[in-house]
């Protein structure tokens, strides 16, 4: 069995402060920043020093604690910083579910450090445990000797450790199975090509990047044997919001007949929002499209759309990998059930 | 109605001199280089400082003509720089066929300079007329107000002028109609950002950039009346090979159900391959991916896999606009009858 060793961490409290891997410079550097106060981690989320949606989750928890630290005791300003820290992006859910739940603490425990931290490390530890759980569970679905297709990064950068989509292929690795990835460099902020080829490479596993409009065509030349990726937020229907041209491979996915899968904890799926229609999707600067690297690419003057998620309806997802079980079929039918289950079991 | 001027020219003959706009500094500057031997324009076309079908053909034409000259009535010398020209680039069919007009054109009137520059200023004139034909053509499918989408540039700077799915656009625009323009920016090498973008706002037309991400999302939400795309090659069956991430539009575009529209003139239609699987696709170097202006984007020893193209089945293409009519429906039986139209008329 191959020992796999993750060798870098995206997210962690260390001494007084909060850690974040700077992702905006990898591959090239890997440099870590300390955060001491609530608004830094509030503009390292939005400039994404740190991105994926269970990592921003974790970070905004150690963003409350930051802000429990100077507000001492004063509980409407450890408020009025989770409004902070939850204004930083709008599509993935995992960000208010996690202010959410460092909020509940609060109540119960009052506006302690040491109690918002414990919650922080709780969120932190619970991901990484979710991560290795629903990576074990999806990895069963991955065929020896498969070529895995993945968009973005949904890998440990963007969660506690482990990754959902790669931690299915981490999970697959580890039990022994020879795979090949094939990462979509994912335009326009290429996290494809300058993350998940980072931490795979550097973990030891096998990894070939494409230009994303590479992707349909190897589809279809049958070069895939199936896709996994992760999900900012999926609706009560199934419908998966996650990154932009998430819908273009999951389309070209079914028609190549090639499995979609989707990874992601259960805090992914947001039970308030009844399809993916309504998730609001963050449009973000031009500049994003029209300049790399600081080099102007398209000619002054000329506008860009941008939008950074896009929504696969669910009759093209295959399957969803979470660490409560793997769904199939009707998800709305199926999320309802875990719900009846996990409150029978509270 | 609308004046359109195209302010700048692609591949012509001026004094003693083939001169190409080197279409890899654009949009930053505009240079027009001057080649005088078959070696440079071999270069030339492989290096892409000219690229889309037409405009190679054209390129190649004139390289016959260069060849000529320094062969100095040596038939043989000749053949053989037509065989590096061919050598080029594997995937567009127009290059071949003006090779072999050249070949036809010297077979019949000896190897002179002045009967080959003469031909390849024809196959020049011939692509401008057949653009403003096809794109007048096409423009009926076009209604006013329309957003249409296009990937990669089949524009004038891929043709002789006006452009094929440009060229529709242009048509459309100068035939009064209000048309807006979204540009896939075509990675690895961002045609559509570069060029296209820089050629639209030129003529001032209306094109608002995306990533290549974005265009099924904009597809599925509404945002995108048509699409409108050039081609490398079309096979008998109608399957046509272009720009790699095609396939992917048309696939969002059936999704969507928005008419995905192919321009091209007849001499991309290559009656002699049965269907685009037999269509040879050119894989360029990983760089291309992995490096953008020089900078790293992929980790260190990580490869790339990059073909160009890719083959959009018949089946998803809503029709075809040529300078020799419209198809739509049975491809294979409507070029056949083309075919023996054109016969009865010779």
């Amino acid at each position: 069995m191959t020992v796999l060793t993750q060798h870098f961490r995206t997210v962690f409290w260390e001494d007084d402060a909060a850690v974040l891997l700077d992702q905006r410079l990898l591959p090239v550097r890997e440099v870590y920043n300390r955060y001491r106060d609530v608004d830094g981690m509030a503009d390292a989320i939005r400039d994404m020093v740190v991105r994926g949606a269970p990592a921003i989750g974790i970070a905004a928890a150690f963003g409350v604690v930051l802000a429990a630290r100077q507000a001492s005791g004063d509980r409407e300003a450890i408020r009025r910083s989770c409004a902070q820290l939850a204004a930083t992006r709008p599509t993935a859910v995992n960000l208010f579910w996690a202010i959410e739940r460092m909020k509940r603490r609060m109540d119960r425990d009052g506006p302690s450090v040491s109690a918002l931290l414990d919650e922080a490390q709780r969120i932190l530890s619970e991901d990484i445990a979710a991560c290795r759980t629903l990576g074990d569970l999806g990895a069963a679905f991955i065929p020896d000797g498969a070529t895995v297709l993945t968009h973005c990064n949904a890998g440990a950068l963007a969660t506690g450790g482990w990754g959902t989509a790669l931690g299915v292929i981490r999970s697959a690795v580890a039990a022994g199975k020879n795979i090949r990835v094939i990462a979509d460099e994912t335009r326009p902020r290429l996290q494809g090509a300058r993350l998940t080829a980072w931490e795979l490479s550097r973990d030891g596993i096998d990894v070939t990047v494409i230009a994303d409009n590479a992707a349909a065509s190897l589809m279809a030349r049958g070069q895939i044997s199936a896709v996994v990726v992760g999900a900012d937020r999926i609706a009560a229907n199934g419908d998966v919001c996650n990154k932009v041209g998430t819908y273009s491979v999951a389309l070209g996915a079914r028609a190549a007949g090639v499995p979609f899968y989707v990874a992601a904890p259960v805090s992914t799926i947001d039970r308030a929002c009844a399809h993916g229609g309504l998730i609001p999707i963050e449009e973000r600067a031009a500049e994003e499209v029209t300049l790399i690297d600081g080099v102007r690419v398209v000619a002054e003057g000329v506008p860009a759309l941008n939008p950074a998620f896009d929504v696969t309806p669910a009759h093209l997802v295959s399957a969803i990998f979470t660490e409560a079980g793997v769904f199939e079929g009707d998800y709305g039918k199926s999320f309802s059930r875990m719900d009846a289950q996990s409150a029978a079991e509270r």
